[in-house]
């Protein structure tokens, strides 16, 4: 079954203490339909603008990822800058632009409606909403957010919650939603809010899944190089709705096989700037990263 | 077989946002001696004051502890008082008194020279030594360490690692040894030394092995609040080796269990001040959490 991406569609200039690298590809929708690309058939809702480069424009085609709903509008596309500290754990904003995304306005084609898997990527919550709304009887919703929603759109993010069945968070957004340190006491409450699955990233350390079916401790791809972490959370989440919508089955059967494929896709990710590596991935390359991950944690 | 553990023994006071709890059972020695007598026979060598509680000996007796090895001294026990913050990640020391310990030398009771699985938990590295030397061909050598030793006593601690089986830190303290920030690339320079096996402890996020099989994760046990988290690091370690030396066959086929089983008792160490809620453990306890570790990261 297909799956519809709804984020952020940027171009990111990322800093880190050995390189810099101008102008990539970026936004949560771009590692997010990317990711999922590997899994199931992928339609992207977003906004660029006129001097989005063509070469960006034929890589998600490249995924054949329907880009139908992506729009290109006068202006400049959102551009985002940061930079990495020497752990590349800590980033700091160092720039946003939004340009054509100031005044976004998701508008999905009539074909994109009934789209079974929505993965609502980091956007503010209202255009989350927004795409929600179009859309109708979805079998299974995943919202992910950032630090900034909880900043400046907390009611917002709320109500967003509440309509989801799958929310994602990392863990100091979790700290910060719920002002609890404990992971799991953090979990408990993030399910007071509605969703009936709640996954908590936690970077190089993993992902805990709440379930009805109780936890689930998904495990990291052991990398020794981290280049580029940006888009990782997004490529994660991007890979676990890709393979929930190839699985057959319900979701309580799929979802931590899912969580370790999305795992694997943002290794990937980590290992080069922006969306270089990702591009890159085969199946079998997939393949492979996820039988290590069966004999790294199997006692 | 039986199990020989050196290391500190212990008055700990310890102050969490919660709680005051002066002189509890502590050191790194009683942590890991109670921890491995869930598995195999121990025995414990260390050295306490005239002022050692007769209720503490009578707690090492209940977990069939060998005392032969521990010596009480003129003075006082070394009383450790510690803080943690908010969040029980992390603490400062208040207070250290030596007392007996300051001139403390192990001596190895004739029975125990002959011990297979020896226990270094922390301690001064040239204590370490000192009870190495005295030890004939043992199995499987364990050693410990804490940040103290690598500021102070580097030197030492490098020639220790190299005569080591399995040498165990936490990640801040790899981080310190190897100026690694990624903990592949840590455990790898950490080899270099001369160790055949690496754990490096993760706290909540659990630890990582690195082996001549390859590396396991090894997921920590879900809590949902942590008490204190004193001697948790020990009780790891010392399930570790407890567990290694009940069992049969050889260590690559047995440490990954024996990790998770070393998760488990770090679990309950966790849910009490001191040793109060390890000593309430039993073997169906035991097996039930490690039962549930199985379920939480299977996939």
């Amino acid at each position: 079954m297909s799956v519809l991406v709804v984020g952020s569609t940027a171009l990111d200039s990322i800093k880190t203490p050995n390189a810099e690298n101008p102008k990539l590809l970026g936004g949560s929708a771009s590692h997010a339909a990317v990711a999922a690309s590997f899994f199931a058939p992928t339609k992207l809702i977003g906004v660029v603008g006129k001097d989005f480069p063509k070469r960006y424009l034929k890589l998600y085609e490249k995924h054949g990822i329907d880009v139908e709903g992506l729009q290109v509008q006068e202006g400049k596309t959102f551009h985002w800058s940061g930079e990495y500290e020497v752990n590349m754990n800590n980033r700091r904003t160092l720039l946003t632009e939004l340009g054509v995304f100031e005044h976004f306005t998701p508008h999905l084609p009539q074909k994109h409606k009934s789209t079974p898997y929505i993965l609502l990527a980091n956007i503010a919550p209202a255009l989350q909403h927004h795409v929600l709304d179009q859309i109708s009887k979805p079998r299974f919703v995943v919202a992910d957010t950032m630090d900034l929603w909880l900043n400046i759109a907390m009611n917002d993010l709320v109500r967003l919650i509440k309509r989801v069945d799958l929310f994602v968070l990392n863990d100091s957004e979790a700290h910060q939603l719920t002002e609890e340190d404990n992971v799991y006491a953090a979990l408990k409450k993030i399910h007071k809010l509605g969703p009936k699955y709640v996954i908590i990233k936690k970077g190089s350390h993993g992902s805990i899944l709440s379930s009805p079916k109780g936890c689930f401790i998904c495990p990291a791809y052991p990398l020794h190089k981290v280049v580029d972490p940006t888009g990782a959370g997004d490529s994660f989440v991007g890979g676990l709705i890709g393979h929930l919508a190839a699985s057959r089955g319900n979701v309580d059967k799929n979802i931590r096989r899912a969580m370790v494929y999305g795992s694997v896709v943002a290794s990937f990710c980590c290992e080069g700037f922006g969306l270089k590596s990702t591009t890159l991935v085969t199946q079998d390359k997939i393949e492979q990263r996820f039988k290590e991950l069966v004999a790294l944690t199997a006692f």
